[in-house]
């Protein structure tokens, strides 16, 4: 029991009444160690005054008094941490196109290890956003399309972060955002959203609810409204959804600037004020607020609202705990020599590599063209050639990056410089009158090489970064085009149209549209969001010395105007046609502008990738025991090279109660096998993970379930069987 | 109450149960014309057979048992009656650019009365889908994007149909359609769509609460999954929503096929029998089956099934009731001399001729190029000059039609065959090799006449029309494109480059992109889609004969990435940019593959529309008395030629407590202006009108209103006011 007294004081140039807690009997209590964070935190709650109280609910240390509570870093740490000179791993997206999830358990553990050796204890990560919207330009910190690979990846980065030190501590705390979102209008980060609460919990929350087994500290609210309503006012998921039926007991945090945009953008606050109190009594705990002005700090004058000072005690114990649990009461200072040998160690370096490596997705190669072991000489074209391309909350610059290199400096490490001959051509984004010059220069490079690599795709990186008014990508931008920004298609176009060989590489954390004239590539590989080693690795690649094993997280859109693309769309939704015309004589005389599109004919969609061997995946056998099902899959190596190849099994009643999609990824397997090799992979799936949401309540039917095995979401590359469960 | 025996029946060759209803006491009564037809059903229904009760629940003829049960014919009647010879009017969108709700009165009034000379008392419209994504194929059948106005011109279009006739007869019955559909994914007719609460209320079923209103006889449901439900066993929204919430009391329909596609596609029912068990079950009670298998028929082996021998009671009667208060038992049957007397009448010419000239949209008309009252020579180019595009659901061929012109024709009426040089160029979709030298042969033309005009865009045209094969548009097409099908965009670009004046006429139900090659042109006007005398319109109004008036109830969009485009979007919608890029340096120096946009830039959105006079509308001037808002607004003819203006009025409370778009039409009104002249219009808003769903509950803020008058939704065309209420 707490017991108040109410003063005046002055703050911010004005006469508040605020709260004075009077101490508790025993004030020392809560720096006993023996004693649980949630004990700790009971305990010094009463000993702190309101200002310092309200100054918990902001992350600006500037606001905060002078007290005996220590402040905890919060940042951004997508691939990396979030200054330059630790390892700088590929982008979330890409590390998701490994299909490995003990490699990502590496991946998360060497950020994780760099980011305590900074003493930075809580991250803004992981991103759940299902990436149903190929426009979305966050697309690259995702996980991408599907919801059960979303929710796997995620529950191996929170388990892996938030493992305990020996002391106990939390060595870094997480932050699942945002909740929820998948489908902005527009692909825009900060629009609406239908709602519906069957679509909300069998395409959104599903990655949340497995996440939530992993029991991470925090989660940051989407900038979206659902439903008309802005999720961070929502209570009803908020508290109904996310606290009552899903069980989540951690902190809730606001996303930057959202509860001042509850006044000045949703227009759903008469003030700034209003926001903070509308936020507060939701269920937002913590406001993220790296600009002015923010909103929690308004609450400071609400000391004689009961019910404001209740829930902002609530909120601070919240804090608190988080502050003990991390160790912040209690862990030494970071040091410089700790930092040295943690940041960019050859453990972390050859993790990198990997990683790397396995994330490249091929998506072309006609005629066995790749690899090319001996190259005498390429013409390396495009104005991404040059470029890292991280993603923007990595702390890399784009230019001549301080670890790591680009497409061209590996290029020339692995042939000598003297045998790359690259020409720019054209720039990412901006459209020069000299384009055309730029591209002459390009196509008569290629013609002398006699071989040409091209890079192009979008630019995401640090707002700051040298190159970041040539931005297309990452967090506020959306695709209005998913085609190659400024004049890249135009350059590309020219090199294809001199017919000399070409490998295209892509760059950006996103799908693209690949045109009838793209296709004429011999070969077409995607790197998505760069680490310091993605060049390295597909120069490796191109050299043959790794064959490739990615395979895609997003499906490649044919159309914008086919958009949703996703391979788990509903069955009906592939009726009457996404075509633009139906009529499959007048399809055949289309040209590549107005294609004749059919959803699900996606010819790269979720899950496909290219290897330089060939593998075989046979139906699966599937039997049942005691409400387990299990399923067996013989892979095997039917090339001439060794390789890797991801098994994956997708599922679906025959029948269902609500519509369900025409399919969705179950259990999925990276295999390593040598040519020639075969490999039985066994799947255990309880019959209970087979259901689905009707109305929030979580139902498995019972009947006939089809089971499709095979090398991707696309239907001519899986097999089935079927079961009655 | 009714007695029942059962006896054993064969039919379709199984033997099967059914119930034979004992004769009432006085089995004549049915019979008697005082009564009312509620009253006449009851009598009636327990003298029929059970096999005649299920064949009633279909709509084909010839599984009909003979029986004392008149049928009903029910056909699909546009914009004109279902079979040639009637008046042909604009498509329903092109109706709803008039703006005009007593023309679109006098139109409706003569479909209804050409409809009854037929012998047609039940039709397959109005559709009230909100055509919030211009990729849905069906957008020209309906109001366009705007719930309100949407709202108005059905309500207008169910009481003139169904007014009671002298006898007391529902002159033609009607069926709202499809309950309830906007934004299916991709555009898609049968798609899903998201659901939500407040969605639904305030996106699209407002139309449908204002229609009802007007107690229309029939709905049909959409093919839709609504929150992965298929509408067709979507019982919240039919039972609970519909009938509970909004009081329908009529007949619920389905739409073609989408019982059994409930086990074929949606995949939610385990056979035919079972779809339509539960179709039964949820409210449906007839199925449109123009194709076989109908499931309804099924039924028939249910006779023990006492639920459904009582649904089937309940939905029979519901038939009988329409087909009393149609008249069905009790008219005569049509005649040839009246049909010779109403159809085609020269007092429905004259009201489509109106209609045509009222619904064409001058879109662009660069240094007042338009009008060009002395044409000495034109070259007609493109391949919708000589076409009549009418829409999926009329009866016209697209060639030599019946009745009215193509642009071809009526140009060389106006202005003499020897004056009109006519060059096709290239074909509507297909793309030939030998299109460059038709794209020379149209360039030659426009050189050497001086003055172009270029017919472009997407047809639609019954499945039986010899150019079927070349539709883009209507029903079960989707536009994975929103530029020009086939190899019409060479066309016009090459036309642009020769320099020569260009007038761009368009012609389709649906929105295009009009890129940046497209705007060189001087002038564009939008046709939609045709009914008979809309060539001779286009003409008149290219001539100066007519003034243009139309304005766009669907908004054109930039690029099909920026999609949704729709102008009452949420204000949060428009933060975070749907541009491609946001730097507007950037944004300067971009071609239009890659427009730099943001939502709610559209320059030509809903309500935008030209007129070769300028008006002047002024700020609103708002008072209020007794829960009533009035406005006035006055509008001023600023140019040198009499002209049309519709002045719109939009509004929204400056905060609310759940996202409400950035603006909605409240009120429009039509006015006609003498040059020079001025005239003070008066709207009167009760304060409920103002009001929104809140999880589904009408509620009415109280405090500051924003209202805008002006000439399109575009802010730039607006004027606002705020007032307190």
């Amino acid at each position: 029991m707490f017991h108040f007294t109410v003063a005046p004081l002055a703050l911010a140039g004005s006469l508040v009444y605020t709260v004075i807690a009077a101490p508790a009997p025993n004030s020392e209590t809560w720096k006993n160690k023996a004693l649980s964070p949630a004990e700790r935190a009971e305990a010094l709650l009463p000993t702190l005054e309101w200002t310092e109280k309200i100054a918990q609910l902001g992350v600006r240390q500037e606001q905060m008094q002078d007290g005996k509570v220590p402040y905890i870093t919060v940042t951004d740490s997508v691939n990396s941490i979030y200054v330059p000179g630790g390892t700088l791993f590929p982008a979330t997206l890409s590390l998701s196109t490994t299909w490995d999830l003990d490699l990502y358990c590496q991946v998360t553990e060497a950020i994780r290890d760099e980011n305590m050796a900074l003493g930075t204890h809580w991250v803004l990560s992981p991103e759940l956003d299902v990436a149903k919207d190929p426009r979305y330009g966050r697309v690259g910190e995702t996980y991408g399309e599907d919801v059960y690979l979303v929710g796997e990846f995620a529950a191996q980065y929170v388990r892996t972060m938030e493992e305990k030190d020996k002391n106990g501590f939390i060595k870094v705390a997480t932050t699942v955002k945002h909740f929820l979102y998948g489908e902005g209008a527009g692909g825009i980060n900060t629009a609406s959203m239908a709602g519906g609460t069957n679509h909300l919990y069998n395409d959104l929350a599903l990655p949340y609810i497995r996440v939530l087994k992993e029991n991470p500290t925090s989660i940051m609210v989407s900038y979206s409204s659902i439903d008309r309503v802005p999720v961070s006012i929502n209570k009803q998921l908020l508290q109904g959804m996310l606290r009552s039926e899903m069980g989540f007991e951690g902190l809730l945090m606001s996303d930057a600037t959202a509860i001042p945009h509850l006044h000045t953008q949703s227009l759903v606050a008469s003030s700034i004020k209003d926001a903070a109190t509308k936020a507060l009594r939701a269920g937002l705990q913590l406001e993220l607020a790296p600009q002015q002005p923010a909103a929690f700090p308004s609450l400071v004058n609400s000391s004689d609202d009961h019910e404001i000072v209740r829930l902002v005690d609530e909120v601070v114990k919240q804090h608190l705990v988080i502050k003990f649990a991390t160790g912040m009461f209690d862990l030494p200072l970071p040091t410089m020599s700790d930092l040295k040998k943690v940041l960019r160690s050859s453990k972390h370096l050859d993790v990198n590599r990997k990683a790397s490596c396995e994330s490249i997705v091929l998506l072309q190669n006609k005629n066995k063209f790749l690899p090319k072991p001996k190259i005498s000489k390429v013409a390396l074209l495009g104005p991404m050639a040059d470029i890292l391309n991280p993603g923007s909350y990595a702390p890399s610059t784009s230019e001549k990056p301080l670890h790591g290199r680009t497409l061209k400096g590996s290029l020339e490490a692995a042939l000598g410089a003297q045998n790359v001959k690259y020409v720019k051509g054209v720039d990412i984004t901006f459209v020069h009158e000299s384009d055309s010059e730029g591209i002459q220069a390009a196509v008569a490079a290629a013609k002398e090489a006699g071989l040409t690599i091209v890079a192009v795709g979008s630019l995401s990186v640090y707002m700051l970064d040298p190159n970041a008014g040539e931005r297309t990508d990452g967090e506020f931008f959306t695709h209005a085009s998913l085609g190659f920004p400024g004049s890249q298609q135009q350059l590309l176009d020219a090199v294809l149209d001199s017919g000399v060989p070409t490998i295209v590489v892509l760059s950006g954390g996103q799908s693209f549209v690949l045109n009838n004239s793209t296709m004429r590539a011999e070969a077409i590989l995607h790197t998505f969001l760069a680490g310091e080693l993605t060049a390295d690795s597909t120069v490796e690649i191109i050299q043959g010395k790794v064959n490739p094993s990615g395979k895609l997280t997003v499906t490649m859109p044919q159309a914008e105007g086919v958009l949703p693309v996703y391979y788990d769309f509903l069955p009906s939704d592939a009726q009457g046609g996404v075509s633009f015309i139906q009529t499959p004589s007048v399809c055949a005389t289309y040209d590549y502008n107005f294609p004749c599109l059919k959803r699900g004919d996606a010819p790269m969609p979720f899950g496909y990738g290219l290897s330089y061997t060939t593998f075989d995946t046979s139906a699966p056998k599937i039997t049942q025991k005691d409400g387990t099902v299990s399923i067996s899959v013989t892979v095997t190596n039917t090339g001439s090279l060794a390789g890797k190849e991801v098994v994956q099994v997708y599922q679906r009643p025959t029948n269902s109660e609500i519509e369900l999609p025409n399919k969705r990824l179950i259990r999925f397997e990276k295999v390593e096998l040598k040519r020639g090799q075969s490999k039985v992979v066994n799947f255990s799936i309880s019959k209970n993970d087979l259901g689905y949401y009707n109305n929030a309540k979580y139902q498995v039917e019972s009947g006939e379930y089809i089971f499709w095995t095979g090398s991707s979401s696309k239907i001519t590359d899986l097999k089935n069987a079927t079961i009655t469960l």
